[in-house]
């Protein structure tokens, strides 16, 4: 495979904008530390974008849609068939991340990889068909080399010019594909990583466990490579988040991460280059069983806790809100010496 | 007194109105229940707001500042003077409620409920000076029945027509008011209710639960009345959020919560007239210690929980944010007919 960009290095977080911005912090109008995680964010971005003074004008929103053979195992509540329509739903504006990317002001792509369906052309639709799906990974890799070739390399293709980067994803299936890359990367058992996904009940539950046993017993998940995992369990929008939040680390683009499938996306990512983690802010701990565990073995704080478990970005773009406050709120305060306010004793 | 309009009851929730907004989420193109707290907050303000479709294009945030008399047993970190010169700083638009303020387009004003310091008069300062300062607790009521009824009266003033109430508080040693008050309400120790405020290190911590033992042995905390609590250990700014708080409810205007201080005015409001808490959003559990005990005695749970010990509706005013989030997708979302989306199996 072509794939030597996958390891080139993250650019390196700028200490010097870092330690611009702590100070900055501590002069400002305020009990020092009293904006809690609005502060490190606000240092975090400062070091990130290389300034002082981060911003927040510019964030890129691309929601990686496709099919997965599992579906065929009836892991999923809504049918294969609902991949294309919410791809058709978001091009015409009516999903959640819709709203709020229109209320972020965001840059809104929807890419799809190949969905079982036909998607008629649409201005924010990207055409980036790889297959109609993957094989169902309890018979076949899901992917072949090639195709996670292809997939990695679509998700770098969205990576453009921005102040931040949000990927989201959409496809039937593709919480199973999520909890047995994440039980095969972190050697955990099915069953603690898979949960109810768009809410199938517990017979269903049961199921997707025993599929994803049966996945991970037939690609030996013992092996220690994760792009071998992510091209025998992922899926394509997977493997084009992968591709992405790499890219956005290497050219300096700072990613928010979503849920739960995201997640297992930025630990394939983080696995297979561990420089890129810094780039990657977490936004929220779902509702998914399973993602407070990826979470804790990432080692990362979630800034949210609100039992999301949707999907297509939609936590990380109410996390981007919270971050632009973070950095409205650290580049427009009134430092002590500028208000006239005595600082503390 | 003349405060009987502070047990009149609280404007009914619409429960047609919650009814149809619970219907109307059910069939938005998501997986039922996947958009978690977001859901609950959209059919909580169609209950308040007796609307299927609830709104919040005008948000209302006061910030009610005044001095207390025990600022001068050492309980702060900051000297006296602040409170005045952080009122000057909201007027000059440099504190973080001010960026916030900005950014969700909210009507905001300062009310001046009495300073050590002058402050200027300013298009946005309200002027409802009752005293230079309550007095020192720890040695007479704070304040006398008259000043009492004059703050509670100042808070019901600052209640006009719009679509949410946020109330912010500055006043160098209210954290001690404050948890003078919850320890008295809930008859808990002084220290399980103390935190470090500002940032005072231990030495000043163990003085200021000291200053609250005193003060809770002056006034014989164990008296029921909490209308008599606030007079004997509140601030101005206290009661004049326990009047705005009581007043929006009766009005039928949600109100958003902030952090320690403005909790306690809660707690009071709440055990003055129990009909209110429908009306009280809370939005964020702080870093201040006590905070999560007197939400738990309230039995509410906050929205966000971020490290926040800021004061001045800063918590509320980000949690408003992720409100209006809430709403935006409760109203432009489609439908799964709509979308022509199939709904789960």
């Amino acid at each position: 495979m072509k794939l030597e960009w996958l390891r080139d290095l993250a650019k390196p977080v700028n200490k010097v904008s870092t330690q611009a911005a702590l100070a900055r912090q501590e002069n400002l109008t305020k009990p020092a530390g009293s904006l809690g995680q609005l502060e490190s964010l606000a240092v975090r971005f400062a070091g990130l974008q290389g300034r002082e003074i981060p911003q927040l004008k510019r964030i890129a929103i691309r929601v990686f849609a496709a099919d997965h053979g599992v579906a065929a195992r009836g892991v999923s509540a809504f049918p294969q068939s609902v991949t294309a329509q919410m791809v058709q739903n978001f091009c015409s504006g009516g999903a959640a991340i819709c709203v709020l990317a229109d209320s972020l002001g965001a840059e809104f792509k929807v890419v799809n990889l190949g969905c079982v369906a036909a998607v008629p052309a649409h201005p924010v639709l990207v055409d980036a068909i790889i297959a109609p799906a993957t094989q169902d990974f309890t018979v076949a890799k899901a992917m072949s080399a090639p195709q996670l070739e292809a997939a990695l390399n679509a998700g770098r293709n969205q990576v453009n010019e921005t102040d931040m980067f949000i990927g989201g994803e959409m496809g039937i299936g593709n919480t199973t594909a999520a909890s047995a890359l994440l039980a095969a990367l972190y050697h955990l058992p099915a069953e603690v990583m898979t949960g109810h996904g768009t809410g199938i009940d517990e017979t269903a539950l049961k199921r997707k466990v025993a599929v994803i046993d049966q996945a991970l017993a037939l690609h030996d998940a013992t092996v220690q490579d994760p792009m071998a995992l992510l091209g025998a369990l992922g899926g394509f929008e997977i493997a084009a988040l992968v591709g992405a939040y790499i890219t956005c680390a290497q050219r300096g683009i700072p990613v928010i991460v979503d849920g739960f499938i995201t997640t297992a996306a930025a630990a394939i990512a983080v696995a297979v280059n561990p420089s890129i983690k810094p780039w990657l802010v977490f936004s929220h701990l779902s509702d998914e069983s399973g993602h407070a565990v990826a979470l804790a073995k990432l080692g990362v704080t979630p800034l949210l806790s609100l039992d999301l478990r949707l999907g297509e970005g939609s936590g990380a773009a109410l996390a981007a809100n919270l971050v632009r406050q973070a950095l409205n709120l650290h580049g427009s305060m009134a430092t002590f010496a500028e208000a006239g306010v005595a600082d503390a004793d």
